[in-house]
């Protein structure tokens, strides 16, 4: 059965968790440890089905960095992705797409066509703006991706070595590598 | 103790995650049961402690939509919010900001000059791109972003009445409502 999600109803969930919560270590007490943290950097998508600390167990929260975004697309991650790595020197990239995606069902023109009545005199904004829509199948668009950030003279050369695509299966929970 | 975060260990945490995963319901099978899916969608950060289905016990996956970004931005995730406002028709947005936000430390300056050592001929695209800052605190960063967003003229006026913005507490794990 769904649940009722109402912002009051999630505001009592967060209540009932808070009760149990310990708190989570600070960056600076991280830093203070001297332990690994925030190498790993995940790019997944906005579909709720699809949790990449679950699928890939990751039981220390600062491990990983996830953007999260529709179809799991690199471009509008670029400027998050240079801006972590020039903060915390990023070890690993993953781009992540799913089966099943609806990001594959965008209609792009419609949508444009939708905004463009809805506000005429931010027509130009309305043009350039990239909703995330899958062209192809999802394999093919997480490759393109990747070979995106590889081409990309704005990223580290060293990063650019460990960047790698995959395709998560929402059947099995496997993840498929792609390239 | 931290993990070692390599690919191929994330590739067996996910083989051993696979053994026990339950197919999870496809957009078409959803659609056919009739219920609400993907009704809330929460912004929020690519921090890795902070991960939005556990504070707000989301058991249902299908329950929301979530993006990620550095410093839980609205503006990088307008093209996003309206793609799939149009789409499923979105009923609640979450903006989520968090205390000890690393986003807070970016020095945009020192960001874009190394940019610019590293690929001068992208000169333009370097100065247009927006690293997610968090300027002053983050109270006052979610009040902003929430406020741009019930003012954009691209957004749905219906959905613009269901815009609230919060700060997540590290220590304390209790969701502060900003706006």
């Amino acid at each position: 059965m769904s649940p009722t999600t109402t912002v009051s109803n999630l505001l009592e969930r967060n209540q009932i968790y808070s009760q149990s919560h310990t708190a989570i270590p600070t960056v600076a007490e991280i830093k203070e440890s001297g332990r690994s943290a925030f190498k790993t950097l995940i790019i997944s998508c906005t579909d709720g089905r699809i949790m990449p600390e679950k699928f890939l167990n990751i039981t220390v929260p600062e491990e990983v960095l996830i953007v999260r975004n529709s179809g799991a697309r690199a471009r509008p991650a670029l400027a998050n992705l240079v801006a972590l790595d020039d903060m915390l020197n990023v070890e690993n990239v993953l781009v992540i797409g799913h089966t099943d995606c609806g990001a594959r069902n965008f209609n792009e023109g419609a949508i444009r066509a939708r905004l463009m009545k809805r506000a005429p005199e931010y027509k130009d904004e309305i043009e350039r703006m990239q909703f995330g829509k899958i062209l192809g199948d999802i394999e093919h668009s997480v490759r393109d991706d990747v070979e995106f950030l590889k081409g990309s003279p704005l990223l580290r050369e060293e990063l650019k070595k460990n960047i790698q695509g995959f395709v998560f299966d929402v059947q099995t929970g496997k993840l498929k590598e792609i390239i």
